[in-house]
């Protein structure tokens, strides 16, 4: 068990009883499309590489998006184990978590309207080793299941807004404004 | 407007037409807690590092998950806009899309019961260069919001199951199956 972070998650709860608002945490990432496909993704100070293979156009610079989709709700479900073993006191040697997710392409471009163009199926597995008993892991991972983040933005609609600015050199753009 | 992808998409399309199953597409990461939070999730061939900040005692190998979920967001919504773009035969330069991210950490840290452990709220922001008019870039955002596969995950609920299965040496193994 690491040493230090069940003070840190004490902590963390502590400051948060004491003043709720610090719990409110904005993330961002920013994203330009430098390919075809290629995307280059900036989480604070790190870089993320989006593309798609050569048969869709693209140059294999990167991972899919659905696929980064897939490692983000694997690395989230690892990381609230970790989390909630410390909480739970529930000991465990090794984690590993296999994502699987079935995509019906026709929805992403338009071919089946009744087809939605996400994931229409998603399989998470979670492999641990550790000392405990085989139900206090059911306990963890019915804990981890209420708190995962990323398995909530998958299960649970979350509320997105969308908007474009679009600096045009059309002539017709003072006609329709 | 990139050479080639307009013919690749069409004949992706003439061949899903001829037989719909080939349109069925499995995705997958396979990922390992290698630290405290530190995570490496494998993608094909590619590896996405996944991490926290010292502060939470991580050691900022990677991005957080909910920042790769955001990165899987903008990423997919620069894909969409290039694919659709070439559908419309809507031209554009240059696409940049900045995604921001909401989350109260009560809820992941199990501190307040109402509070979901994912994003409360998702802003994205594209911003598009290009000779077109500004209707037909806001033509080109509604065929994008409507097959975007990650916007898709975020707005809609996804199936998703999970799975655990423990390998324990506790003596009390026997006992509980």
């Amino acid at each position: 068990m690491p040493t230090g972070l069940k003070t840190i998650l004490d902590n963390t709860a502590s400051a948060i009883a004491g003043n709720p608002s610090i719990a409110a945490a904005r993330f961002a990432a920013a994203c330009e499309l430098v390919g075809v496909h290629e995307v280059d993704v900036r989480v604070n100070n790190q870089l993320i590489k989006a593309d798609q293979p050569p048969a869709l156009g693209g140059s294999d610079a990167g991972p899919k998006p659905v696929e980064i989709a897939l490692a983000a709700l694997g690395s989230c479900q690892a990381m609230t184990y970790r989390i909630w073993s410390e909480k739970l006191g529930i000991r465990f040697d090794k984690i590993t978590v296999d994502v699987h997710g079935d995509i019906d392409v026709q929805g992403i471009l338009g071919l089946a309207n009744a087809v939605r163009p996400g994931f229409g199926d998603v399989s998470v597995r979670v492999r641990v080793n550790g000392p405990e008993p085989q139900e206090r892991y059911e306990e963890l991972k019915n804990a981890v299941d209420r708190h995962c983040p990323v398995l909530d933005v998958f299960t649970a609609p979350v509320p997105v807004t969308t908007s474009i600015s679009a600096n045009t050199t059309s002539e017709q753009q003072g006609v329709t404004q």
